[in-house]
């Protein structure tokens, strides 16, 4: 990304603190590619306060008329699949061809594990290096099952930012695959030859919501193995329906390592966003993305009212406390809590 | 169950509508095992609707006393790994120890291909038709990655009724088997053996929520890829830490179709059952499991108001029309429904 008209606040990060900055100028910042004041606005959209959420709200407000633009990638697959290689192969391959692209990590739901998914970032070495490219490690301490909370605004941002392609990344138990699908216009599903391996399998559910299987690692002694198991991917899909984005998923051979297979897979990435812009599903899916964003955004100043006013805090304290006594159901209890809420909102001037 | 002092109301389940029922009376019956009178108040449950909410929390208050007696397992696996044969050779098994046990499915989450997964209940025939067991398919039409809202409300009035086990199954792309897990005390993951398919696998995440492993269908010509599976299964758990709870997850041997193994399956059962209560973790699950209720109970009235009051609706529809022309950002979207939510609330007597 070129660096123009660089106001000096966001060279120096520490200098400026969000507070003090005019929104106005800082989109417009962001507009012109500068790094730091896209970093700078990602970590606002992480802050919960109600401040910082109105702050962001003005950032976003003034992206909007920006956004849209980028094709928007989600990608999931079991670790060791090789994920980050495919990002970095693809990715080398997307820049090649003049694009600019956008990699956000979500956080794994595992919950036990925890883990950064990018904390490996040598693996992306070489891409991070290239102007070209935004990579932006999750969040630390996402909820369990959960995606990180501000993944889809800071996806915005960096269309605002100019980015083509949003690639997100996600590697977990289960909800973290269904969301990022539904933030997201083509979800791939990465896997990897493993015969004989219980844990190298792939779910059925996920299976059923990629747009695209690749099968990593195929090359070398592995050929043969990956060759059987894109067979099998596709016996499998062949009983299933298309997806409800008319999309027919395919299974692509590929071994990122060396670029195997690559150029085909962008092929058909491309491919598969011509006949969604075709058929009219790309906007269906748009509206879909933005509806539940409303939604998203909605639960966060209702979950922020719940956890973070004292007198809410203090009550769900106490009923906690009583349910585990058994004095109280937690059916009752929540009815308690709920009747507190509304005589907040009603008695005080609650705008979040 | 034995069937004792039984109101002709609960005979005739079309006659009384649950508006004419007393719930002292409808507890009692629940409480003397009568099958009618449980099914009916589980329908309650599913009924969304305020009064339908405020008889059910009725009941749920009266039952309050008489819960927290069975254990509650959790059970899931993929499609095709036997899991409906588990259930009732277990079953059996606890049946013929005298034990009542509940079996609760769980919708699937895929949302694409839906279905029912006690639909084939042909499979579980012997054991439904045993009177100390009770089988609840799951309400059609479960969202998209949730699990039934209502399981965990149905789950305490089974405790209600008396049964000394309460097995909750699901199988999912996911979110479903996180909910489950954290509503029970005991999570048993079923795995079949696969060598080389891809599809049989099981994902790292769901291992790691395990307290018991059981690789099924381990007999005759699949017994020795049975045994090579669980190695792999034990050499993978060997790297991993235990449970939060304290158990470190074994991994046993079954054929559900013939019985074998099934007695050493339920020994083990009882022996995590016996551990977690002397560490005192079952007591800090269910305390766990309380919270969440309490927190589920919460979010369901919010979504109760979002989803049903009149003029939220409409200016639900209108924002969302709004943000498909592009005409407002999702993120301000929310922020006018938070604001009308917030009026509504301080202008008229909601309580639900």
């Amino acid at each position: 990304m070129q660096e123009r008209h660089i106001n000096p606040h966001f060279r120096r990060q520490k200098a400026a603190s969000w507070q003090e900055l005019d929104p106005e100028q800082w989109i417009e910042q962001i507009r012109n590619g500068n790094m730091p004041a896209l970093s700078k606005a990602i970590s606002l959209l992480e802050n919960q306060k109600p401040e910082a959420r109105k702050k962001a709200g003005e950032l976003l407000r003034l992206a909007m008329p920006h956004t849209g633009n980028a094709l928007r990638i989600g990608l999931t697959g079991i670790p060791g699949a090789g994920k980050s290689t495919m990002i970095e192969s693809l990715g080398q391959h997307f820049v090649d061809a003049g694009k600019k692209m956008a990699v956000l990590a979500v956080d794994p739901s595992s919950g036990r594990t925890g883990g950064s998914i990018l904390g490996d970032k040598t693996r992306m070495e070489q891409l991070s290096r290239n102007p070209n490219v935004f990579i932006r490690p999750s969040p630390s301490g996402g909820q369990l099952g959960g995606v990180a909370k501000t993944t889809r605004e800071t996806m915005y941002l960096c269309e605002a930012a100019g980015f083509d392609l949003i690639l997100v990344e996600t590697v977990g138990v289960g909800q973290s695959e269904i969301e990022v699908k539904r933030m997201t216009d083509i979800f791939i599903l990465i896997t990897i030859p493993g015969a004989g391996d219980e844990l190298q399998g792939i779910k059925r559910g996920i299976m059923e919501m990629a747009d695209l299987i690749i099968v990593n690692k195929a090359e070398g002694t592995m050929k043969p193995a990956a060759e059987i198991a894109a067979r099998q991917l596709r016996n499998a899909l062949r009983f299933l329906p298309a997806n409800p984005n008319g999309i027919r998923p395919q299974v692509l051979l590929a071994a990122a390592l060396s670029n195997e297979g690559i150029p085909q897979v962008a092929k058909v990435i491309r491919q598969i966003e011509q006949q969604l812009i075709r058929t009219g599903h790309l906007e269906i899916s748009r509206n879909i993305q933005a509806r539940d964003w409303m939604f998203e955004s909605l639960r966060q100043r209702w979950e922020y009212l719940l956890q973070h006013h004292p007198a809410l805090r203090q009550i769900i304290a106490e009923k906690q406390q009583e349910i585990a006594l058994r004095n109280i159901s937690p059916f009752d209890a929540a009815d308690a809590v709920w009747m507190e809420l509304l005589q907040i909102i009603r008695n005080e001037n609650i705008d979040l």
